[in-house]
């Protein structure tokens, strides 16, 4: 028997099947730091203790998304070593905050599969929950990949294809995030003055910035996640792929994207729910990354008056700067677009 | 009314005004640690926490440059988003020791302001003060940038040149650096056997070895920082630019020439003062830097005889080793000059 | 007398000499997570405090080739700065698990002196030991590098070439390995079910990933270890040199092949010695690392029933995978090969 993990194929997944992933992780101050180093956020709740403190929190908590890589790094050995694409993402909630020195580790459930027609590969859908060293879920999500099958000829399993939320409901967002004491929470120091009854749907905001991804960025961060995916490392083998080109985690580029928004979006300062998210094409160093955001939907959070809910389209380019909101392009995308992510975010009332 | 915020144009200054920044930040160890692996700095008392615990210190203090950029980062987005350069340095001050887990926030008044005669750009000159968690000032510093003008037209502010000291007074030193007990200085384990009364003013000291800079370090560390000035970051843009490429952040140039000193200046461990800087020219990833210093002043610090002080003009350079140590030529600088700072140090007796 | 230090010559040493080594460096989380970062290892014993506790020790410890590289990194100014290769290890044992918070000194005794037949160069051997806070080895081993003369003419010291044993014995290991409740070992959550029993001599095993080396990875990884050999930093003078391209630290080899071999070796938690090792050829920024591993031997540890040792020969190559496990080729190495290098590992019973 072969010590090394070849990871599954698609006929080697069957539905209800349950992955308890490898290498439980424990997130430190020195994770947020790198963290910080690897994007630049400037959010205050995550990047000072008194700050996060006078809010409520217990200390500033570790980012959402750093967290989420984290997670989604443990279930790529079992999930998508052999994944061609990552297709989506859906009904993403953080549960719990997570502080530097809490332990996550991972399980995901298989809840649906379908077969390509090509019969070359087939479409696997987890629903993957990290959880503390207490047990108790820190986030779940549900992503779906396309996966290679070792053999064409292997018959597929049942088909089964889930249904999954437009969005996760503005009554489910919040379980991350105590109940504030907002009027300890210093807009100034926070960087802007715009709380959530300034922003209305519709509203387009450009987030101006841009940031030129390298190799050893990306490969940093993506290994700091634990997150094995050959096609982030192996100059050898992928200079003979499809691109010629090691393949950025799309994950990089949501945290880019997101430390990005942070002009226009400084108070939105927690990431409550992915509903949605789709890499729409690969990002490559030396790129330049660019995001722009719409408001979708604003939301109360029944019971809490502290806070309210943004949900934000948010949209990433390449080589593009987003003055004028690259989005769709006939049934397409603009092909600048990588990004098409949609998220419930939390401010401040 | 737009929510990203576009930067104070020179127009937008006035005498007096105080800009209190966005986004306090908790430096903590992990922040510690990519300082050194970015920097490579060895003095032992930033290093180790036993040194510095038995010389009197709680444990092992931030290296003071890092505080520094911290404070320098926040100001970005208040004083220099829009500014074409950062001319120079006066009045720097380290006031307090800054330790793991200490949070930095930082204000800075407009202390002066002279509209260039092209009415394109003006200077701005800024106080700026780091505190901690306490609201105690850990640093403080003066710095000038050429800013743009919105509108060249727009009638420009009073003009006011504020006198800045040529070097802080050696009564004004040492104030975060606690007294010493220099018996428990092990000098061998710091690296070197010089003290205060081996350095003569005049003496030159090559400090030999070359540090090549990459876009990703530079860029990893800026990020640290929280600085965001985008001539840093975007490629997309520069490349279009003056230079065609990103400009490195001038901090990141005084933090490789201070780890560089190292060998010639081992147990000059604190950088108590900034007289006086300049960024004489830019670098570039790619780029080689060597430095050398002089020592221009020696002097003890009233009531105490632990530490003496050194006055040190440090000069970088970029593709040149120093051993002829290259400053002025003519009327300017030798053409490989990046850096010429005039920092006080304190070392042991 | 010049402040720099020029390192030590051939000719500069002496048997039996003494070297105290200079900066003390206290590792913590930070350190980890940057190590983490740099080679994205997945040993669940150094990843989580919980898993680690479970099992015996006070926390998840320090990589333990982390402690190796700082402790190395020591030994660098004043055993070979003026080295032109670093020839090979012998009797490296890691006495005492290293947790955040310690403090590593190191101290270099000279046992062997053989000048070579040109007379520019000699072979140095030094036995290395790097102590804790509480001035208990925490490491040792024996390194020999072939250092410069500064003048060909010189006089050399006596030859001495000191015998070492071809491996560490099995009831010298485990010092740093605390009795351990493998009961409480979770191999699902470890990322494999091979234990002890499970390897036989003999035995090969491709780890199958390649990861590529960028410049700055390289950089700040053996800036972590305060490791100032000039060779891997300067690429002004390394560009005219033998090479014409920075020279990557050995060490960071060994990390890279550690951190793949996790895919076949997923269990082989702790590095217990060092028996030999040799770096076969360099390697360059933008090479891709690849590694494999032959069981030489296993043994049982007197005492202790929890685990047991694997003798492991591990090749790392660069730009060619390892299915068919490249190594020697005639008399010498297959010309893919790098690194060599003979290790006793702990893995459960």
């Amino acid at each position: 028997m072969s010590k090394t993990a070849p990871g599954r194929f698609f006929e080697d997944f069957r539905i209800g099947q349950t992955l308890r992933h490898a290498t439980p992780r424990t997130l430190n101050a020195g994770d947020a730091s790198l963290y910080s180093a690897l994007y630049g956020a400037r959010f205050a709740v995550q990047s000072a203790d008194p700050f996060a403190q006078k809010l409520g929190y217990v200390r500033a908590p570790i980012d959402d998304l750093l967290a989420f890589h984290v997670v989604f790094g443990k279930s790529v050995p079992d999930v998508s070593l052999n994944a061609v694409a990552n297709l989506g993402y859906a009904e993403g909630r953080f549960l719990k905050p997570v502080y530097p020195g809490d332990t996550l580790s991972a399980v995901s459930k298989v809840i649906g599969l379908k077969e390509n027609s090509n019969r070359q590969t087939g479409v696997v859908y987890v629903r993957t929950q990290g959880a503390d060293q207490h047990g108790e879920a820190a986030l779940e999500y549900v992503r779906w990949a396309m996966v290679r099958k070792r053999d064409p000829a292997a018959p597929a399993p049942e088909t089964l294809v889930p249904e999954t939320a437009e969005r996760v409901a503005p009554e489910a967002l919040g379980a991350a995030c105590p109940v504030l004491d907002v009027a300890a929470y210093d807009f100034e120091l926070a960087g802007s003055a715009h709380r959530f009854g300034d922003y209305v749907a519709g509203e387009q905001i450009d987030h101006v910035d841009g940031v030129t991804v390298e190799e050893s960025d990306h490969m940093l961060a993506t290994r700091l996640y634990q997150n094995t995916a050959k096609v982030h490392f192996n100059q050898f083998s992928e200079g003979q792929g499809r691109f010629g080109r090691r393949l950025i985690y799309g994950g990089h580029v949501i945290s880019l994207a997101r430390a990005l928004s942070f002009n226009g979006l400084a108070n939105a300062f927690h990431v409550a729910a992915i509903n949605g998210g789709r890499h729409v094409a690969p990002l490559f160093a030396g790129d330049t990354v660019f995001a722009w955001s719409e408001i979708l939907e604003t939301a109360e959070l029944p019971g809490r008056s502290d806070v309210g809910a943004l949900r934000v389209r948010m949209v990433a380019t390449k080589n593009r700067p987003c003055a004028d909101f690259p989005y769709r392009e006939g049934t397409g995308y603009d092909p600048s677009v990588v990004l098409d992510i949609d998220l419930w975010l939390l401010i401040p009332r």
